[in-house]
């Protein structure tokens, strides 16, 4: 017999998508969902766009794909779900199989019985213990109000300067979002670099961007105080000494899983704070299951525990916690690998699986190459992309792709997560049949020309070295570098690293006046990284022993130009 | 030890691609590339767009991506490779090891000892043989002194009719730039839609959008005859009598393998006219190697051997056939998965594997869905995407993918192509960790809506039909239809084939209202889909017992509408 009772923690995004399929695999069952707050079902990833002013309508945070707002009437009459807003669940009675309710406003308190419990209560922002931390004006952007008091301060235009305290997506896509509202805004981050998603080298093209957008960044910062005046929000003080006035401060560091309904239930919560389940999305209780951003789960690529909420995994979570819910344990979540995407102004950054650092740390033996390309032909208008692809050495299984850049990096890293998820190898990505045409792609893929430069290291065809270690030797080290460029090139722009200029098209007739020994370290680099790798080529087969490339070239280049 | 002579026909995409790709490989090799025509590696894909002036710069067709001219000097500087323009191979002689040239413009004959050969000889365009056919004013699209014939009497605005012949992805391509030029284009075809990569509803689609920008659509037509006044086309005459006038007609029904040097050379041809090649590209000699629009290779999703010639696999065949021709038969090309896409006018279409037509054709028994979504939430302006997903029914496995519409149709056929790719089954696609954030896709990226669909659909907890089955029953047939879509959307725009509108808001409490019995069949449709799919449960709770949906919602109805 189908369980009859299936009652729902939580209201956002694995709660009602556990609840809708339930409905559609139990129609006798009674369902019901708890949400504490005001607002079910609501779009938090796009708060920022909100508050920006992408779009004015809040309502679209909270309406179905053809403009239905999803409220409780809602459920009930097309789902014939209860929903009860504004609504706490204060205790889970496994042994009794009940929860107990409160409600928020008159204070109310009921038992509810369940066959089966989902646990989806999600997460809290996290906030730093420091003074301070509770004046007016110092907000988290977690919730519907806290985007709703954003936007109001945004749209009353009282804020000239705002701090972001965090510099991870949601930070940054917040820093946009004040900025398009003519507010200058400081992201101050205790790492050393945003995004801590995507390896350095590529973090540090995303803050160039935001830099030329006008958002100040600093890293190895921390807050040491809020300060205010007339108990608002005045300044913020940094662990630097420095201090920095502002009308708004946002903490955007970080959330944690809501555990404490489960914790005190005694379910099974994990290392990472989030509710244990296994691969059936299944709790320490069988009756009871969990998803979303209060559990934490596998990454299937390091086969680690770890915890990366996601709004769209949540949703992925409800429907496998559904089925079974109702069926018994038959469908299995696979985990996840971590990806995601975000857009700061034009530029957009993402990653799926490990990258390079990840990757070590969970012991891999990582090899990586960047790639700087394009996302059409140039006659089509191209738009920059610039990748990584980190491979395991021993088996060329693909651990991770990032990509950044101006062009289409969804789609990149959509082929790069479906490559992680069939656990290819570099030898089973060469020659992927994927959509080409001149609107949409060059000739060969961007992601494939990763895999091929991959392939070209892996086999020593191709002796990379990062722009690090260029930069760690510039004017006067052990190296000697070669711009491989045209001389308009050069004069155009250039790195002013204690380079020379010989552009490729002469370098064959020119290997006489290279003014190196056969056993000098050289990188040869240009634009993009195709010329310097014929260069080193043509260098290798003229005797020089030590000739390598630097990767992704200039338009991977993270540092100071002379020009 | 290394093979020392390289020779290569054909300076296009693969010969060109197998040229640079064997210079790394072996640094002391000659290798010499043969082109019959003035250019090599031009970029043929781009020329409907260089024709319709979405750029005007024509040596952009022949330039790397920083915009250096590939011509023989850009080669023997860059790579020593010696490139021979003008210069024709007349004869392949396999037991000397040579071939036999011709130098267009003098005459002259010589031949050229090879250890390895290449043959990447292309394609011709197919012209039918009616009369009038060699009138000026009739042309193909197929090589660069096409596209100029084309760009300049574009250009010279003597051009007011034109005429396409093949509605396939060129022939509309060609269609929006003479359009977009000012041309008045009438495209005409044998078969019964455009753009055969797609089954017929989703082509359909793709028609309703170019006649929605003046292009003129004829199917099930053919072309009699081209007339022609003072010796040059005046119109076109038609199957069904019908004469058009233009001044231009460009015929685009598609290319056939130029496979005469190798026939000739008693190379074994495939039925489909390409050069015979196994997996590591190597014809039936084992010193001569084949790649690009002159072979013929395995559909890997089908198994059976197919001709469908794509500019960004023949660079990757040709690398492939590098590695071979250098280093022995070591690396394998996986064969195609006909992949395609394109963009005419505002509308994109792509395609992955098999459509439902060809899996059948090839033996699969084949299930399918439509799904009809965005690819964005609505708040950031989302564009439509209509895909159509087919699996094999025993297997689930994924058999092809296609996809159409105004939003990001390539991010969409990508992932199918990789899922193909993978060989995945449903299963295996239901949780897909993909990159979500509002600017890129939805909180459930469109392609894994559909593999959700199609999991519904395989479970039986969705039924389906057809938009086919319902226009041939609208207005009396047996089936009953129910618009589940709200008021102000019926009186907006409705299909009036007799259906009846119950807002799904209202459907559990007119349960009673409905005019059907209990055994009569039923359809429910609404915008995109996922109303009528709910609408269907409700119906089916009820007692209901045979209750449809309309897959793909009216986004995918491809038929007139009332209103």
């Amino acid at each position: 017999m189908d369980p009859q009772r299936i009652v729902i923690i939580g209201g956002s995004a694995a709660g009602p998508k556990t609840a809708a399929r339930a409905r559609r695999l139990a129609p006798d069952a009674h369902i019901t969902m708890i949400e504490a707050g005001e607002n079910i079902t609501m779009s938090s990833c796009g708060y920022p766009f909100y508050i920006g002013g992408r779009f004015d309508e809040r309502r679209h945070l909270l309406e179905t794909p053809t403009g239905i707002l999803r409220d409780p009437a809602y459920f009930k009459t097309n789902k014939d779900i209860d929903v009860l807003i504004n609504t706490e669940v204060t205790r889970i009675d496994r042994w009794g199989k009940n929860v107990e309710l409160r409600n928020l406003y008159s204070g109310e308190v009921s038992t509810l019985p369940y066959d089966r419990l989902m646990i989806s209560t999600g997460s809290t922002a996290i906030m730093p213990p420091v003074p301070g931390i509770s004046l007016p004006g110092v907000t988290a952007l977690k919730t519907l109000p806290d985007a709703d008091y954003i936007r109001k301060v945004r749209d009353e235009k009282q804020v000239k300067n705002a701090v972001i305290i965090g510099g991870g997506l949601i930070g940054l896509e917040t820093a946009e979002a004040l900025t398009v509202s003519g507010i200058d805004v400081t992201v101050i981050d205790l790492g050393n670099q945003v995004l801590p998603f995507l390896d350095w080298e590529l973090a540090k093209l995303v803050e160039k961007q935001c830099l030329s957008h006008g958002v100040k960044i600093r890293l190895e910062t921390g807050v040491e105080a809020f300060s205010g005046v007339n108990g608002h929000l005045s300044s913020v003080k940094l662990t630097t000494g420095d201090e920095i006035p502002c009308e708004l401060a946002i903490v955007a560091i970080g959330v944690k899983p809501n555990n404490a309904l489960a914790r005190e239930a005694g379910l099974k919560i994990g290392e990472n704070g989030g509710i244990r389940v296994n691969k059936y999305m299944c709790t320490s209780d069988p009756n009871i299951y969990a998803a979303g951003d209060c559990v934490e789960l596998v990454n299937s690529v390091s086969g680690m525990r770890d915890y990366s909420p996601k709004g769209d995994q949540a949703n992925l979570q409800g429907r496998v916690a559904a089925d079974n819910m109702i069926f018994g344990d038959t469908v299995s979540f696979p985990g996840t690998i971590g990806t995601g995407i975000g857009k700061i102004f034009d530029f957009a950054a993402g990653s799926a699986g490990l990258n390079h650092f990840s990757a070590e740390a969970a012991g891999f033996d990582a090899v990586s190459i960047l790639n700087s390309g394009t996302d059409k032909p140039g006659f089509m208008g191209s738009k920059s992309l610039i990748s990584k692809l980190t491979v395991e050495r021993s088996t060329h299984r693909i651990l991770g792709y990032q990509c950044v850049g101006k062009g289409d990096v969804s789609r990149q890293v959509s082929e790069g997560a479906m490559a992680i998820s069939a656990n290819f190898t570099v030898g089973q990505m060469l020659s992927l049949d994927l959509p080409y045409s001149p609107p949409f792609s060059p000739a060969i893929d961007h992601f494939i020309a990763s895999v091929h430069i991959m392939d070209n290291k892996l086999s020593g065809l191709i002796k990379g070295i990062g722009s690090r270690e260029v930069w760690a030797q510039k004017n006067g080290g052990e190296l000697r570098f070669i711009d491989v460029r045209e001389l308009d090139e050069f004069e155009d722009r250039r790195l002013g690293i204690g380079e020379i200029l010989i552009p490729l098209s002469t370098l064959r007739r020119r290997l006489k006046d290279i003014p190196f020994n056969n056993d000098t370290p050289i990188v040869c680099y240009c634009l993009m990284g195709l010329r310097s790798y014929e260069a080193a080529l043509i260098l290798t087969q003229a005797g020089f022993n030590d000739v390598r490339v630097m990767e992704g070239g200039m338009m991977a280049w993270p540092f100071p130009r002379e020009k």
